[in-house]
């Protein structure tokens, strides 16, 4: 190499440029870092703040056709004001006045609805309509036909979670129109999905699986409950059955594979005993948590944050995440594990921290 | 080929039995029929029957180190006195007297038991004690030690399911003595292992699989009724749920996989409402009936019989199959159709008949 | 129990046989020993004379429609003279004289020939012709047309490998008669099959799998002896590539799955280097051996026998075996091992002996 | 809502704004349109000019610890300059100067080579020295150790394909140095991979998988170019073999598993007579191709494109895509399907277009 190198370098790098050409030796160190380091920061929303925000939204602005959902989307600080939790996962708190409906459509994104508070309100999936009540899980596999209705003279509230930035960076999202109401008016405390699936080892032989998505559209908070309960209380007459000492949980599973509900979402229940703590881990993948009962503390990456009812915490891949307690502490989490493990990614899959 | 081909003929078949040879052309009508001519043949017996010799049994014969047991298996008419209901399947009635217990072992074979009547047995597998109830279902996965302890002032009768005749056909089978009693005298209403497992939609985060048999061991009579009551009520309702009309079936299966509970063995329950009647049909793989409740009619290859609860029915492979009731039937099947299927056997599977 | 509990016993036993039942206790030991104990035996039968038998066979019985092949089968010499190798595997010599043709046919029953001499034969699968030369392995899946012309003025034998014994066992066969000829009259060195599939890590975009069973029809002698050949040089050069010290080994695989070629059946083709001996091993499930090359030594159970070209030797299940060579040794094997492993039987699978 | 309702709506986007958040209406038509509308753009890259620029950078930048890779990468004119070929795919110009190396190290990035033309360049995976030779699809699957060796008296260019925009968007990225020089000088014809993986239908038995990452490291234009040829005599002979007429295709696999090479990477190879043309379509995910030999002209979103030698196209999600040549064309082609079919994405997968 000459003395004359950088105005060659200068006029190389200059016809990279005009040819639509970057070179990586520029770009190493922020593409392939020694472990991952993602452009999003963890971060914990208040429930305080989001469901007085929801109830102004509430008044000022209309759902339905075209805007679709009255859904407020964490937009994470680091990810330029996107709507994105996460670089994968989605998370808003969606929210509709007494009598009010949100219209029928369906798409390609997986989505869920988790409970914090209220009632009243039931999402109408095919012609199948699944109650929604404090503590449920409610998975929407991509695709479906679904509309949400408050036949309540109560506004209600609850989070949505979907992959919507995980298919936007992949490119895969369809989205589909429907009518403007479902037409289907019946209440039932139980939908057909529970009715045929929601019966511990068992299978309707008519409907027989595997699918890849769940058939199963509610999981009820008081079978989470129960699951809970006995692992502490087996862990108390000295059997295996907790993930660590006085911490439970349980993993949602679609019941015709055992797997994850959904391609691209896990979701799972932790219940922290009084006084309990969790190991300090970092994962490959990202993770939304929404604490539903309880109050305590999280450290991520090593900086504590307090916790109460509803509040949401997302912890970005590979950022140490602790929960610890006085009170005891219930969490809600979601993450997109499935993703990690389905294409064999990460190396390790997750640490102590 | 000569004249003298007779006596050549003769010599050739001398030489090939004395060399352990034997022609194709001579077995291949046996061999290789058209379609399954299982050596097996259909034949009902009867509860009362059963339960009156397993009480004289009960009096005359021990249980303990040795004879492991006090079982008396259903020995198929055409299978040479061998213990065996059908080629593959075993199917006996067991019986405990008041307060007495059945020592430990394990083996490679594939259990269950389903109990038709009485309650005060405790199926105890490693630690756990499993209680044993009308219209339970409990899986007794390969190789896991268990006992059972009968704890009540009555004696008790129940149905084992293996796969001892597939086994012993493969030579796949070991068996190891435990001690006398497994020194477990806690009799709870739940085992351990529903309490991790036997929540819908559920896993315990701790234990997760897929393990190719079911961590659950009991599946409860209180669940599988309430999953055919709502299969006949969506039916009412005019939604796809049963089998065919006025007839609901559930699989039981592995909550880690949606499979089958164990790897040789398929386990069911159906049932026909009053007036009801199931398709004829013929299956590649042989099943076992259990009348659970109500009365009706089995017709085997057009061959008629009543039926009464406790009845059991060997249906070999091939035969074709239907059942009607007047009063409503509840039926407990089983069969081998995971070896069928996981080894991709039999053109076509099944056919109506 | 009383002083006269023997004549009530009796009286007990009768009435069991009279209603087709079969106690439990009287049948424990041989249903349920400690490990397999296989009522097959370890034997070898030898070339030398099976392929004479086979010749005078060819003299005297036609081969057609009804008999459909001239095949002779290893009959076990402990399994009451069925054409039984083993419990699960047949294996015989097939023989088809100079100009002859085997008619077209189809069957449940997995298959494959495998030639340790002679040449002129193809296998006609479909309307696709198949070659067949020394050391060849030719599957033949079950329910697929397939009839043999030979072609050449030579007459031909080879082994025949199929399931039968286990089709049998389980009652799962279905056979169909198709024409006489299948009406090709090509002969191909390579056969469509191989021309689409018999690539090295290519698949065919038109036809991808998975399928359960391989679309390869013809795995020939000149890849399995260079895969051989590279392993024994890697093991000269210090790297890892033989199973064991001086014994490679390749396992026939379906290149849609990576898995076995057949649901039932597994084939293998080990070579031994001069002077090399393998581990004496006893595995769970029963093989056939026929020796392509060299010569040698088999011990089985402890008891050793001569081997020659050609030489066939049956090891039941959990009988010990092991080999050696002072000239070198090439072993064609195949065994019932997808059984075992794809129902999780056996436990432990292998172990020394 | 009242008149006042602009200032209220305001002073809420302001709320959300500093409170993280961000309304779905705002957003659900840039985020779930009706079908994919990739933010890449079709591109197609000339090889006369990528080369050319890489023959100046190797006259201007070296190659070596911290840069470690001399790769001019294809950014698409819609990315931001990002050197993301597709926002799932890396696809970049790589070059070594006569007798230089470039160091070892090691990501969970998965990583293909394909050579357009040149040799004299081994890839040091492990220990295992793999030769570079036109035509040859070398895969690099993600966290093994890998070095570059120019041993020759001539540089070398060749493409290297990744999964770096994937990983980079779902945060998984590890990446440790190793040493600058593998230390190995031996430059065989056939690596040891190939050496124990390379033989069509056959297993390493001391080697089996399944593996999620191909253990064939080298899969050689000579296997590639015959099974291309052979599906288009098959087609002569009026066989079902091509993908379409005139269109053969083999895809790279796995050949523990028969599936793809990599968990997040696609390779195919194809080939179009004189004369052919492919139908236009779309499909859920993008692609790279390359052209191998021939000319001939791509048509994307109706816009045609003249094709030679080595010239790279770029094909976003759901972007209609057809070739066609009167002289005969082979295309090298990679993309990002396995991501879309694992994970079940995209409803449908592909269409006419």
């Amino acid at each position: 190499m000459t003395s004359d190198t950088e105005p060659a370098l200068d006029r190389l790098y200059a016809d990279f440029t005009a040819e639509n050409l970057r070179p990586l030796w520029l770009e190493i160190g922020d593409l392939m870092p020694e472990s991952p380091r993602s452009r999003a920061v963890p971060h914990v929303w208040e429930w305080s703040t989001l469901s007085m925000l929801a109830r102004r939204a509430g008044d000022l602005v209309p759902v339905g056709r075209g805007g679709e959902r009255r859904a407020i989307a964490l937009a994470n600080p680091a990810l330029d004001g996107r709507p994105f939790a996460t670089p994968t996962l989605w998370a808003a708190i969606q929210y509709l006045n007494a009598r009010e409906d949100a219209p029928v459509h369906r798409h390609t994104q997986n989505a869920f609805r988790f409970v914090i508070e209220g009632s009243g309100v039931w999402t109408v999936v095919g012609e199948d309509p699944v109650a929604m009540n404090r503590g449920d899980f409610l998975p929407q596999p991509g695709w479906n036909w679904h509309s949400h209705i408050n036949v309540s003279d109560q506004p209600m509230a609850w989070i949505d979670g979907l992959d919507i930035p995980y298919q936007y960076a992949v490119d895969a999202t369809f989205f589909e129109f429907g009518p403007a109401s479902a037409g289907v008016t019946a209440t039932p405390d139980r939908s057909q999905s529970e009715r045929l699936w929601a019966h511990p080892g068992l299978a309707p032989v008519a409907q027989l699986g595997p699918t890849p998505k769940t058939p199963l559209l509610a999981y009820r908070f008081e079978h989470t409950d129960a699951a809970l309960r006995e692992q502490l209380t087996l862990e108390d007459a000295g059997r295996a059955a907790t993930l660590e000492p006085g911490h439970a949980a349980v993993r949602y599973v679609n019941p015709t594979t055992g797997g994850d509900v959904m391609p691209t979402i896990r979701a799972e229940f932790h219940r922290l005993r009084r006084g309990a703590a969790t190991t300090a881990r970092r994962t490959v993948g990202s993770s939304v948590y929404q604490v539903f009962d309880g109050a305590g503390e999280v450290v991520l990456d090593g900086t504590p944050a307090r916790l109460d009812i509803g509040d949401l915490i997302v912890v970005p891949s590979w950022v140490s995440c602790a929960f610890r307690t006085d009170v005891g502490l219930d969490l809600f989490q979601y993450s997109d594990a499935p993703i990690i493990e389905r294409l064999h990614l990460g190396v390790p899959l997750s640490e102590g921290a």
